[in-house]
């Protein structure tokens, strides 16, 4: 059996050196005797597997000694909650509605404090993000959240709010790891794993250690990103086999070139389609260009029952998982860093034999 | 290199022949083109996976109709807050006091209610389980919780207390799946699935559908076991990877012939170490008898020097983990499910050995 090309937006495609090292590993970890999987979490052999994990990321980011990394369990979902909970100090934040989940984020927030959306591109569903005027922000913010990409609108930030003293908040999921970021202007990034990291399961945060004085005393300690912070996020069991699966992507990504390299293989990749979509007379995508990312792809005929049939004749083909999310409608491509630009190449190629073949 | 016999509380040892399969599969898994790792939660091919895994847990458990199971992230410490969260309504419960982790679940549940101890065998190191008195039960309590296997100190439930209508809670981590137990009699069972079940970061949680309709419209809904039932635990991306093995180890254990099998395997592992410890001149079990762990099994010789050295040539012995809880000190077995019969004559017929050289 091939492997196809998987363009899911998330769990996602994870570079086939890396399952073929954690395949061989499998059974029996070098001298360990076990499986990854079976080994205690305080054992020296997984004590070294997560901190040369942590290394690769502080590495690969450039991250600041002054920021923590956690690897927690929940997704970002449970981040919507536990960022409010940690963080809130004023009770007051601002946030920015440029998506399905950044509005998820808002309604989490909502619970535990008064929150102002500063600018919402819902209207329009979602198919831009919006011009910013600092006027508009709360001055006594207790932290601003964006959403760096959104993942199924298939938009991204391009520069940062200027949000001064308050803390920018950010979740990063689904573009984390694919372009050069300046972690030192954020107060915390967070991101689910899955779809530039690793498996699902871990959820990374990245955090200004003065905030970490936030977190109230009556928090449960899972909940407490100090808690979990002093005890480096191995205040229970962590979830070691996707950490030692992001540990392997990690150091895929640092041989590859690191970051700079990737952004640049990703950039291309999202030219080849992007040119693709504009240069067709079949497909669109509605995104206003300056704000398309270059993680997520969407794009349409504009005929349910065409896009419905591209969706299977791509399946046949190998080209797996492109059917949009409902909210959207048509296709999507996810083209994360694991993707290879032959993957958009052939892709590509299919879309053109497509739009010749139902004109 | 060789597999070694592997005695860690948690994450543990796994099937061997679960470990070969998924190897297998891993990079491919059967016709889809991909690794789990990389399939999309919404996908046939996932979502076949998580059904498989559900009905072979309730077919195990013998898990009558009106129960829902929850695969869940965060481990028991999460659940440690989650069920007061869930299922305070009086703000009132009963908790045991037989552990380490009993423990931590009362320091939990007193952020948000008022909890009575109902016993505590703490004075005595924790080792024995207390007698209840059923009448110093809190009649309106709106749970009663107890630890069926105390993994530190080697303790287990052979009976449980009669609480009347109080739902009866429950945190069977180490224990689920090794012995036979009826579902009915409780209210919520849950369990980190490192020990008997899976790679650490999933965590079940079965519940009676009648305590759903407690949780609380206001709670993160990740937190919600009403949210979370209510979307078949999908409402973000669960733990895949983690519930693909356990659906592995599920089909081990009913080829093994289910859970009576099993438990018959256990008695036999349990009676092999106990005889061995209580038949030595060196080594001794601290335990009330009738209280033994069939799980996890402390062991010390009272002399901390030669504990360490009998843990140290017992890992040259390809016999590994078996340093007790800096608690308790001294030795520790965790035998679990996945540990064969031949480990433990293996590591019995090493004590014997090393206490011929050690006289």
């Amino acid at each position: 059996m091939q492997r196809v090309y998987n363009f899911s937006a998330g769990p996602s495609v994870l570079p086939l050196p890396v399952l073929e090292k954690a395949q061989k590993e499998l059974v029996n970890y070098g001298s360990a005797g076990m499986s990854v999987m079976e080994m205690s979490h305080r054992s020296k052999a997984f004590i070294e597997i997560a901190a040369g994990m942590e290394a690769l990321l502080r590495e690969l980011m450039n991250i600041p000694a002054n920021y923590k990394v956690l690897y927690l369990q929940g997704g970002a979902s449970t981040q919507f909650a536990m960022i409010p909970l940690n963080l809130m100090v004023n009770k007051k934040a601002d946030y920015l509605d440029t998506g399905e989940f950044a509005n998820k984020a808002i309604g989490e927030a909502k619970k535990f404090g008064e929150i102002k959306v500063v600018a919402s591109s819902k209207a329009e569903k979602y198919t831009y993000i919006p011009d910013l005027d600092p006027a508009t922000f709360t001055k006594d913010a207790d932290y601003f959240h964006m959403t760096s990409n959104n993942t199924i609108f298939g938009t991204r930030h391009t520069t940062l709010p200027e949000t001064g003293n308050v803390p920018l908040v950010t979740d990063m999921s689904s573009c984390i790891l694919s372009e050069v970021i300046d972690v030192s202007k954020y107060g915390l990034i967070y991101a689910g794993a899955q779809k530039n990291m690793a498996p699902a399961g871990v959820t990374f945060v990245i955090i200004r250690e003065d905030l970490l004085e936030r977190s109230g005393d009556n928090l449960p300690y899972m909940a407490s990103y100090k808690t979990l912070a002093a005890q480096d996020s191995m205040v229970n069991t962590p979830p070691c086999y996707s950490m030692y699966i992001a540990k392997l992507v990690f150091e895929w990504l640092k041989d590859l070139g690191g970051i700079p390299a990737i952004q640049k293989i990703n950039e291309e990749k999202a030219r080849l389609l992007y040119d693709a979509v504009d240069g067709s007379a079949l497909f669109k995508n509605p995104v206003v260009k300056k704000d398309r990312s270059i993680m997520n792809v969407p794009f349409v005929t504009g005929n349910e029952e065409l896009d419905n049939k591209f969706i299977k004749e791509a399946e046949k083909a190998g080209f797996v998982n492109l059917k949009g999310h409902r909210i959207v409608g048509g296709m999507r491509a996810s083209i994360y860093n694991a993707m290879p630009v032959e993957g958009i190449k052939a892709l590509v190629e299919f879309m053109k034999k497509f739009e010749t073949e139902n004109k």
